[in-house]
């Protein structure tokens, strides 16, 4: 392994996603032939103790608790982003302009405007960046991505997404703390829109294009919680649920819905797609599965295929284990590391980039806007 | 057989739905101990050797060529209404002046003002109706509605609905024509929003309750097509697709879909429902099956259940087989026909009435309208 | 419906099976254009006032006590035979001797000996006859052997099929009764055997050809039960499970599994099999699909398809709705009364003639004997 | 992490099961905390650049060509066999003599005699050992097991079984060489047998308990194949398929199959046993749900659940992500080392041990024998 260059990670946030990139750090190597080593060099995070209990079970070298700090390092090749929204944008555009590479959590930021700030920083730097959209990586959804590259489903009619969870039905549950944070409104942005709803945009405009107008509704089913920092039950600030409809730029109507009240369905993130010639469908909850309707099946044998994605010539799949052998979440987040340096490599950003994920937080933003003023919205161009 | 009482039926129109009411009327005594039975004593329709090879298929004992007609005689007690959908108005008003019973056909009419016409004649004239709205009757769909009324769900957050088809995705099919009224505007009225999700509505609102205020979007694919009457091709005035958006005024939310364009589904209208102590789930494509999800089971046992609907103690299904055989799409019919005729001998209308059909019709013309006007709007109270 | 030749039935047995064959001839007329009309011309059972009871339910003109008279009158031209298997052999050969048309429940006989009586007395006396093995006629299985007979699965490698039910699991259940004769060995010859596997070997047969080899073993899980004639607790004398190997003449291995105590399935029939090109599986609690796996698809996309056979141009459909739209368990009866009238037109008898019928017995008896024996035993060529 | 204990590793074999050991070993860590730290020590291979190469990729730190160079190094604690099972034997024996730890490759041996002699070496030398049957560590099967071990299922009736392949359909496969070893009966001993019925019982033994007698059939579709090492078409040694009945000591019948010419079928490991209280089914396509049947469920609610087994009170999964995220195949390994390293903590092997891997090796035996001799046999007691 001598021969791979060391990139250097600094990674601010040891929370769940935290955790998921660590594991993508370390295992790329095992099953991918990339240029590059990721180093475990820091992580960073204002509670020493817990930042330090992190290092010491990942095995990141060292620990800072001052973010500042270790975007000043030298020894540090790129920053990852792994803390709540509402501090990415300083923390992207800072090591933008130390000139790190950067990895950013999603959603990019807490609005179109931040978001702007934060791809004006890296496009300015010229920094190498990505945005851990990490679905686009499941083999199944690549697939489908590859599917319609290849013009197999014909005209688009349809799509339709959600992401249904049901983790937050409980008036005891309160805003803000440790993992909780995503019911903060001052933490977060917004709720399902930014959490759950940005995931599936980003999916869909990689997939169909993009998106014009939109209609849609949002809802906060338990309207006070316990504030963590305050220790007092106030308005909760964010969205629930949320649903849209949409028109995109290629003629197709668009469904979204999120919700965390959906009884039964820990997280559920399905899409459909209706072409004039095929159809696909895929879902989070057995996410090595593609269901597949090809029209140009013999008549009397139509019927909805369910693929296993297990096969070494369907994407990313070579790498793992042998056909009928399913792989997980967390692979997602090893391909995207897998990708992203193979890229850097040949001195490109990996997609999503700062910019594409743009495209989503105009979307987000006019979901909210549209909400918010009862009427359709139109996308701001990025 | 001989002490049941003799209903003698009057069928105007003899397509798709003409069959499924005659094999309803001809099958329920052999299954269903009710007090009356059904006589096929004429059926109507313009083309005479047409009507007369449905009668004599079917063993009608006369045909009319003239609805009016039909409506006069004495021998006729009911009156079916199977014809497209502009004519349902004229023909039920008339029956209802003529005191005769009247089963009519959905949707009820072209829109609420027409719909009101009928509401007001029927209950002028103070004759049995009911609306063939028939999915209320497939057994896993009444045992939601016993589920939800025995408060198994809780608190409804969330009601999501979609009718997909495929088969008008040719720009081959005419408007008009035999099987074919029903892409023709001045037939049908409407597209998939009175033809399909009327169905979805007339479901929602019996399980859920009223719906508030809604926002649409309705598209017409293939915008020109040849009309079978003039041998020209004109624009198309049906909505291919429809989706709305809505809220219930129990406080949830509503996300309605309809298309014809949806390729690999035949005829999939299928239902979510989201409690705070369960949901439910359903799918006309498996219609002998519910889908549940109970909350209160034992944490690390949770799952969604596929209820086989076929046991003697679900609804319907002691009439029929044995558990475990399964019935299919007319049985709908059969058992609204049991359940008409067993009001009938309490001197009752059978649910959904004209006065529920007619709320259905009040949703159909906000979504439209909606549509229309690309803005929310509040369903009108009926 | 005046030019159609009426054929007069005479029922004997008024149970589960007389009502599914009297709805059948009841319907078929309806819906197959077939050169005869079935008359329900007599129900003959033992108990006068339940065979009326019935009579007056299904519109049989009359009611006769005694199977012979039944079998001697004029008026009647084809006995259906519903009783319990002990009885048949007895009623079918007299009616051959009678001449009349023949249709006897499965399975054919107690034994193959007896069975071997019955084909000897139907072909001698030319009558037309078949046996009601009706899964044969589920679309989605005729579809099977359609593909089959195409050459789509090339060389078999693997039959399987399993028919679980779970309605015995109770020490309370009587032997002997009301609908439990099927637990009394001496009127049912064998349990699981004789009732459920039967139907999964005429498949088997019917699909894969014969069977050359059997190793078997059965098991009685519940020793004692009460015999509802005796009202003492007896000894059980059927089969509550039976599991075989095989090897059909083809060279592909089989596996065949039934009982009435796997807990969770009411009536899970199905069978799979595996060719070189392609496979496909069935089950009867989702009757109306087929699963169907063709190894020529695309690699990348390769799946089993889920095929909702209720299509025009699948087999029997074009007689119902439209597609999507499905039928259920008791229509395969009135396929099998439709084939039957116009092979009847033809002079012909229906597969599965009594000859056939007889294949299915020698296989059963090869498994009783196996299981008895401990040993493999040779199918008796028929 | 300094304070944990170094467990040198020795991996003998380097093929498709040394990259699932070693991925094991470099992850356990990262997300269970145990009292040991696996690291690579050597890697052990006859062809030394392949070796070498395996060793770069994961970060072994040394290569052997000659295990029994390894087995003598004293720095090396541990001694993972992964090579063809013709060599388990010999290594294990050795290592044991050599008072090493030992993991082994399933199926334990090439047959009984030699099985005995490897669990007579480990307990004489008093080593502590576990045989790698992982999918007793997928969590829903560990889930299975604890419903069992709570009586949920109260009496068992049956156990059924199957794991299907299709991957050596075709004429072309040679037998030996890299991945092709398991179709040399020199180098496997048997076919699917020992590949993957070895796999089933072992799962069985643990879930249901002892079986006592057997009747089973092999076959072997592809009679002759060129071999790699001979150049020359030669007979083909072991089963393709292999089918039995069996009768467990707790009185449930059982059901086993195992190809590798059930087309369509990558890797479909399932299992269904059926209680008089509950029933579960399990499939390794699907690994991360459990289907679970409860009779105590009210009457008209009864149906199987769809357990999606990710919630961090169930089996192993609080170690990784969150509900509704699926881990894969290669997590049971990783639980494997975990409890292994845990157990080891305690000074004890961890099942399944050589033991236990003896009494499944006594079962396959049974089922080659009886296959052969075309009779019941019993399972030798171990």
């Amino acid at each position: 392994m001598s021969e791979k260059k060391a990139l250097n990670i600094g990674l601010v946030g040891y929370g769940f996603m935290g955790r998921t990139h660590s594991n993508a750090y370390k295992r790329v190597n095992d099953f991918f032939d990339v240029a590059y080593r990721p180093v475990l060099k820091a992580v960073c995070g204002r509670d020493k103790a817990a930042a330090q209990a992190f290092a010491d079970n990942w095995g990141y070298e060292s620990v800072e608790t001052d973010w500042r700090k270790l975007v000043e390092r030298k020894d540090i090749d790129a920053i990852d982003i792994c803390t709540p929204n509402n501090t990415h944008a300083e923390i992207a555009i800072a090591a933008a302009e130390a000139g790190k590479i950067i990895l950013c959590e999603k959603p990019l930021a807490m609005d179109l405007v931040q978001g702007q700030a934060m791809v004006d920083a890296v496009e300015k730097a010229g920094v190498i960046n990505t945005v851990w959209y990490n679905y686009r990586r499941v083999p199944a959804v690549t697939l489908a991505k590859q599917l319609i590259d290849e013009g197999r489903l014909g005209r688009i009619f349809h799509y339709r997404a959600e992401f249904l969870q049901d983790w937050t039905i409980s008036t005891d549950l309160p805003q803000g703390g440790a993992g909780l944070w995503r019911l903060d409104a001052a933490a977060a942005g917004s709720g399902v829109t930014g959490d759950l709803l940005a995931h599936c945009i980003d999916t869909a405009l990689w997939l169909n294009g993009h998106i014009s107008t939109i209609s849609a509704m949002t809802e906060t089913f338990i309207k006070e919680r316990k504030h963590t920092q305050t220790g007092k039950v106030q308005p909760v600030g964010i969205d629930d649920a949320c649903a849209f409809l949409c028109r995109f730029e290629n003629g197709s109507l668009g469904l979204f819905e999120s919700t965390r009240y959906a009884r039964g369905h820990k997280a559920l993130y399905t899409f459909e797609i209706n072409g004039e010639k095929a159809s696909i469908k895929w879902d989070l909850q057995d996410l090595h599965r593609l269901d597949y309707f090809d029209h140009g099946d013999d008549g009397i044998l139509r019927g909805w295929r369910s693929i296993h994605v297990t096969d070494g010539d369907q994407p990313y799949m070579k790498h793992w284990w042998v056909p009928g052998l399913q792989i997980g979440y967390e692979h997602t987040f090893v391909h995207q590391v897998a990708d992203f340096l193979e890229n850097l490599a040949k001195g490109e950003s990996t997609a999503p980039t700062f910019r594409d994920a743009l495209a989503t937080q105009a979307v987000c933003d006019a979901v909210l806007d549209s909400a918010e003023h009862k009427k359709w919205e139109a996308v701001v161009p990025v």
